[in-house]
């Protein structure tokens, strides 16, 4: 089996040939084969930049890959910033000994994800490290999209807005617990990693007024809503009845004793939009696979400003706080 | 002795601190306290993008540590290409038990070395991983800089032109190599490691006919003259006895069977410039510390097309070949 080694990483001909024969290949595109030093770009407005690592554990997982999220992750940041994602820098980390097949599958899952954005990918830089230096591979992907829709912000929240969730919640790290923990629910819970552009385009083309929008990543929806409770003021109440959250992901969380709203997500995003304009929201998300679980969740108050209340169905609320603590370490 | 936990990467309460007290404090501006998942920039013109992993062992060695390298190599990526370094994005990759006053020298070295070309951070990611999943700590920074000098490539030499290089060869490598092996030649061999946005400002301003640049990073001189030769399909003859090597690094390159052309650099870069504004160009760089050994070290000609011939003081020549193999894993 072919291995990565070392002087894949050497900076001589033989990286030469595995940038050429394997990323070029992939990642094609006249911006990333003319780059030097650095890409060359001509960006026409405002830009959002942003940068994210990628270590997940294990490095293929049900519902995607180490590659599959390195460009969704980034990919989903500029569009939480109402960013066109335009270009990306990926950076591969690699031990040597890693089967060449292996980088193959995730580069390939990589272009596979720009596909659903049109980003692509316009520089790079490859390490190749000794056995032990890293738990197999590490991806850094960067990227610049063209902003949009300005004024979207955690500050902006106002009272009466509603707060909805693009989909289910706690996939991605109940997914990745399961292959951890080697549970088997004689299920196929999936992990939500997706590019999200797609339905945030369509979000912004239908004019819906968003005031706020982030990926429920690492921390989970708790993470999400405490930051806009705090950043804006104001209080976010949540209905916990409806959360949508699905069966299997309830029955890990039951099982190890988490919530849902803690949990990791990779493809599941949080928005705060105008009252009025939720039924086009939900009606607009509604149009992507991704989405159609989309619900409101909740609602913008002034009742206890900088915090979160979880309201019950049997009319009991407590607070909704931010996770503490390491949850899962490498879920991203 | 205080260190950093799995909870500093978890999205939660641990890792906002971090962030606030520790990345917000020193790399303090505008645009970074005012990022959410992305910063928002307002660039000019043409910009150019680029991203490196730093994954440097030991992470502290004689001229610097992992944080300034990181800064400086990609600052001088961006440099490079013409383009005046403005914002960078850092994102760390750390090991689990990280004594924190490391991380804390390693975060501020890397402001230091921030204010040599005035580019800001603003926008960052932090993972923490378990202990054996990276060794220490792992850096990327991507940039973003903006055009000032349009025209800088690998294929623009032509025949005449005069190649420069902008002080001694083979330092970050030798210095390196001296850490691991435990080398104590009685001198203080120090890693070139420097940021350098100001000479090559100075250059620009200076009105040098600059036709390609390249800091001789990992590969060394050897790696970019092939490169150059190749792409411009052009042959360089290089005077042996003009490069200009420091005797500690003759001796480790002796010691161990090294050549000097073949050592990375962190802060030496080649220049091909107009033969009339060689004199020039020297003229200009003498008035850098780190330029002050900058020597003429050979010329473009037509002798054999893509290939790099050295010469010796004695008449012989023989080709300059791409170094093959790692020479060095971990070097920067």
């Amino acid at each position: 089996m072919k291995q990565v080694q070392l002087s894949h990483g050497g900076g001589g001909e033989e990286m030469n040939r595995l940038i050429h024969d394997l990323f070029y290949k992939n990642f094609d595109n006249d911006i990333l084969s003319s780059a030097e030093d650095a890409a060359v770009l001509k960006p026409a407005g405002s830009v959002a930049f942003t940068t994210d690592s990628f270590t997940v554990s294990p490095i293929f997982f049900n519902g995607g890959d180490i590659g599959k999220l390195a460009i969704a992750g980034t990919v989903n940041d500029l569009a939480m910033m109402g960013a066109k994602p335009l270009w990306l820098s990926s950076a591969f980390m690699i031990e040597e000994g890693l089967p060449f097949e292996a980088l193959e599958r995730i580069v390939q899952s990589m272009a596979q994800e720009l596909k659903k954005s049109g980003a692509k990918i316009v520089c790079g830089d490859t390490k190749v490290v000794p056995k032990g230096s890293v738990d197999k591979i590490f991806i850094n992907t960067s990227g610049i999209g063209e902003v949009i829709q300005e004024g979207i912000s955690a500050h902006a929240l106002e009272i009466e807005d509603v707060i909805i969730v693009s989909r289910d919640i706690g996939r991605h790290g109940a997914a990745i617990m399961m292959e951890r923990e080697g549970i088997d629910l004689h299920s196929d819970l999936q992990s939500d990693c997706e590019t999200l552009w797609p339905a945030v385009e369509a979000l912004i083309d239908a004019k819906v007024r968003i005031k706020a929008m982030r990926d429920a990543t690492r921390g989970g929806l708790a993470a999400v809503l405490n930051e806009w409770a705090v950043a804006s003021n104001i209080c976010i109440e949540v209905e916990e009845e409806q959360l949508p959250v699905c069966e299997e992901v309830r029955g890990v969380c039951e099982m190890l004793g988490f919530e849902p709203y803690d949990l990791a997500n990779e493809g599941t995003f949080v928005l705060a939009v105008n009252a009025e304009d939720a039924p086009l929201a939900l009606e607009t998300l509604s149009r992507y696979p991704f989405c159609v679980d989309a619900a409101i969740i909740g609602t913008v108050t002034l009742k206890k400003p900088g915090k979160v209340i979880l309201k019950s169905p049997w009319g009991s609320s407590r607070f909704l706080e931010l996770p503490k603590g390491e949850l899962l370490p490498r879920i991203c």
